[in-house]
């Protein structure tokens, strides 16, 4: 049965956790993750493979769909669902975090983050009675207040002040938050400073949100970083309430996050580097662009139970990629994202049974995540490659993704 | 019953017929269109997705996919079904036409085209022998010898000369074809003069081939003199045998191409218009990138069986277009292409019923082309941003379509 916050806590294992989020559009097995529709669209898919790969809920960005197409549209249209045609549920992000990241960021003053649109150079001032209002014209089912991330290796004033100014913009969001239908989240910031955590989570708490979001992670920090502030700040969090990991989604990432207790996810990374042809498989990523790919007769994965694995050989990706071919972002797309969400459902199922320990060793044992070091430059190459400097796995450029 | 040549006539109403191709791989019924996938994808698309739009047999370029991923690629994966997982019929053309159009034609002898690799400058030798070796090993069901094919505007000489090499060619290919199982068809030159289609036919009539093609149509004519090309040159090919058009697809090309009695089709225009946002409709082509598609909540065509059009609102298309979303290709392409396989199927039901000339009048009262003006002015400003003459609505670029 559902709790007034819209979760059903089902099942722990240790911190682990297995929960059902209620929404308008349908519950929500958890721990879930939320496949990255920036703009609209999760890139290169449909909503039918959307469903075929058993995403449940799906990430828009209120900023990016307010400055095109406009809110105005999406309205008339019948509200994002009908827009995109996603009769399932939606969280919509609300641009604090385009704050942070985009090029385009002018100014943050006490009132608003003040942006100038990439697309034609305009002013826009984000308030947080305007990044609701947005949301709220769109029509998620979840939305998020606007809050301030600190980049990493500022100091702790620099995060005091982001997590001073996220709290009052969440009051503030709060208030000015009308639809019963929408459940707004608080998102806790505070670097990785677990004082600051603990300061920022007692004060959401306090205001009673129907669920928390950890920000301020996966921006530049060490995994060692992010793994202890997001353990510190899930410990802090009711158990009662959904608990959403912003922008945090390598297949490593996800088992230590659901392992410290966080129940829902949103990351570009499987989708962005999917169209690099950087494929996930139990031992690890591996690049289909590359030699050995050639003549390949097996699929990218043996027993996958995606379309791509179970239709192409994994030299036929390796010739789409080549030849520069659109259907090699879609197949590509459609098998990362099967994974992580098979890693979400096989998780949920460890949960359930008390096995979860058990299932993240083996997941280790096997799984090999790219060297850090390796991670970095690659991901500056990518970088640099779009004319954007370094920054996270989150959605931070203009495009999206 | 299937004839010893594979094809099955059905039905006539007029000139137009109603017919089964029968292949190694499944039976085609005709008229019917073949997607362009030179490369060995479809672009943007699936094997499912065509199968879910009715397309029955698609068209791959030997030339291009020897060049990449190239022959023994294809072979050790099992053949082009398999390496492209797309287990119905295949034709594949042999390169002769990319003699035609591509900048990197190096010359043509009286042995072979002489190409300059688009892909690392390596200089290549086409003979008739090689055209057909490459077809035969990555196994198509149908394929096409080495032809030459004249621009158009050229004088009487030069399409007499591309004819008679295309004549002394077709020969040596019939000579070096081996597999059982593949048909080779004979193409007719002799571009709009019509006692040179006469001797074309005649001379490849005598060879008898299981099919014959038209060639060197679509190369920049103008409309009138391609249909009296495709009419002069239809009526002179044996009635058992399947006639396929080369490189003619546009709705209203195609009805007059079938009451003129050709049973075969391929263009890449569907899916390359697609993926500028153009769409057709009944009424004619229309822009969903253009302003008034911003708020459009009806899909692009009103009733349309295909996906696109039953699921997505046109505002949706129009957004993605803008956004330059992935996805905005895949939609486009599979309108364009349902609506081109759907006009098929409706004048084969057509011509079986004895309605075809009416159902023909009916398409042309709706169905408005774009101004040939407009559409050639369209066509330069594409290859213009392609850096490419302009050349025909055939597959003519490096990368394909």
């Amino acid at each position: 049965m559902a709790g007034p916050n819209g979760f059903t806590l089902e099942a722990t294992d240790s911190d682990a956790r297995a929960g059902i989020l209620h929404t308008p559009h349908g519950d929500v097995p958890t721990p879930a993750f939320m496949p990255v529709a920036t703009q609209g669209s999760v890139k290169a898919l449909d909503p039918a493979d959307l469903e075929g790969l058993g995403a449940k809920i799906v990430l828009g960005n209120a900023y990016h769909l307010y400055l095109r197409p406009g809110d105005e549209v999406i309205k008339s249209l019948g509200g994002l669902h009908s827009f995109m045609a996603w009769p399932h549920p939606i969280l919509t992000d609300s641009g604090g975090f385009q704050g942070f990241s985009l090029q385009h960021l002018r100014e943050i003053t006490q009132d608003a983050i003040v942006f100038k649109s990439h697309l034609d150079g305009s002013i826009h001032e984000l308030t947080p009675e305007a990044a609701i209002r947005h949301q709220e014209s769109i029509g998620a089912d979840i939305i998020m207040p606007l809050d301030v991330c600190a980049p990493t290796g500022v100091g702790r004033d620099e995060v005091e002040n982001a997590l001073e100014m996220t709290s009052r913009w969440a009051v503030r969001c709060r208030e000015a938050a009308s639809r019963s239908d929408q459940m707004l989240f608080g998102i806790v910031q505070g670097g990785s400073f677990p004082d600051l955590r603990k300061r920022s989570a007692e004060f959401l708490i306090s205001l009673d949100f129907p669920g928390y979001a950890i920000g301020g992670v996966s921006v530049g920090e060490s995994k060692d970083e992010m793994y202890q502030a997001t353990h510190v700040t899930a410990a802090l969090l009711p158990s009662k309430s959904p608990r959403y990991l912003m922008g945090v989604g390598s297949p490593e990432d996800l088992v230590e996050a659901v392992a410290a207790g966080i129940d829902m996810f949103d990351c570009a990374l499987p989708t962005r580097i999917a169209r690099n042809g950087a494929l996930f498989t139990p031992d690890g990523r591996v690049n289909v662009y590359t030699a050995p790919f050639r003549y390949r007769d097996q699929p990218v994965q043996a027993g996958c139970d995606c379309y791509t694995c179970r239709t192409f050989p994994a030299a036929y990706l390796h010739h789409l990629f080549r030849a520069k071919e659109l259907l090699a972002y879609r197949l590509a797309t459609i098998h990362n994202l099967r994974f992580v969400l098979r890693l979400m459902e096989e998780m949920r199922s460890a949960v359930l049974d008390g096995t979860f320990e058990d299932y993240r060793k083996a997941f280790h044992r096997s799984f090999v995540p790219p060297d850090q070091e390796r991670r970095h430059s690659q991901k500056r190459k990518w970088l640099k490659a779009q004319g954007r400097p370094e920054v996270s796995e989150r959605d931070t450029d203009t495009s999206g993704e």
